[in-house]
């Protein structure tokens, strides 16, 4: 019997394990280290199963979840560009793209097919899944921030104009989360944990 | 506007972030440190959808997907039980009860009764979706230790006969990856990764 096609898929399946390996700016809550790219997506996932309800009507939750679970497996090549570092953001989007092809070319083609359209779905923004996906993908951050008293906001001197233009397409895919990450943003300002300007 | 509802689902997704810090005994491929619970999780969801044409005909996915994203949910009170350690299973059920007593409660009703009845289907292992899920948490583990050189089993001392006898419920979820995996312990044997009896 062959086990071509399976160890195919398992030969990824290992391979992605070094998303356990990327660490994301954001600290867990007991702020005793950083969080990885791997604890991120799951939180995602599990986020995304328990707010679905705040989605565009009718969001596929199958679709959504699988497109957090693999949003940051780019990142394995590319690394963790922090979402307030201009100067990386100018390569981010060529050197994710390269990491993808290389990534998801590693299944079997109909799964490497499947898997490279969520990611380019995810990373376009312009269906209901998507939106929301993205949606939670600054969500979660928020929350971990605001939990750790916004410690890396403030290693990093980040002001509360740059939270909200960086966070504010949360609207597109959850109109009312952004109106409580809102008032998270602006306590969070009250409390000295982002700069006010 | 009230915002009670997602407060609690929010109160939940904060609590959850302690599964982060639940270290368990597989060591990640490049051998550095030990996996935590919420990688683990990250890993089967995945899993889960690259290998679901492995699983019985007809399995719902997302319901896979769902239960191995909270299956270890519980190990944040009672911890991660080694599954080869015989006194600490005698306890375990017990802990792990009152721990999904506690931690699925915080949800709004409706979603508690969903994740609790997800977290007792997947231990009861009596639906093809409980199956599959419990077929690929014995998977995922083995594939680690393998792609390791069995450093967690050769700690521990573990047979060949153990490993088998603790994994071979695979079969009922997933007949073709278990026979897949008996090469695989064959092989670790051969390669005296697991102790020969």
């Amino acid at each position: 019997m062959s086990f071509n096609r399976l160890e195919q898929q398992l030969t990824f399946i290992i391979e992605i394990d070094k998303l356990k390996q990327v660490f994301r700016q954001s600290l867990i809550t007991d702020s005793s280290r950083r969080e990885n790219d791997a604890e991120h997506s799951w939180h995602l996932a599990i986020t995304a199963a328990l707010l679905i309800e705040y989605g565009p009507p009718g969001t596929d939750l199958l679709r959504v979840i699988k497109m957090v679970l693999i949003h940051d497996l780019v990142e394995i090549d590319a690394g963790d560009t922090y979402c307030y570092d201009a100067t990386a953001a100018l390569t981010q989007k060529a050197r994710e793209i390269q990491a993808a092809d290389r990534i998801f070319a590693m299944l079997p083609a109909d799964q490497a097919k499947e898997f490279r359209q969520l990611w380019n779905e995810f990373e376009g923004r312009d269906t209901p899944e998507s939106r929301f996906a993205a949606a939670l993908d600054r969500v979660q951050p928020v929350l971990l921030n605001y939990h750790t008293q916004g410690k890396s906001w403030s290693e990093h001197n980040i002001s509360r104009t740059q939270v909200i233009e960086r966070n504010k397409h949360i609207e597109a895919g959850a109109p009312l989360l952004w109106q409580y990450i809102r008032q998270l943003i602006d306590d969070a300002t009250a409390r000295g944990w982002l700069r006010d300007e």
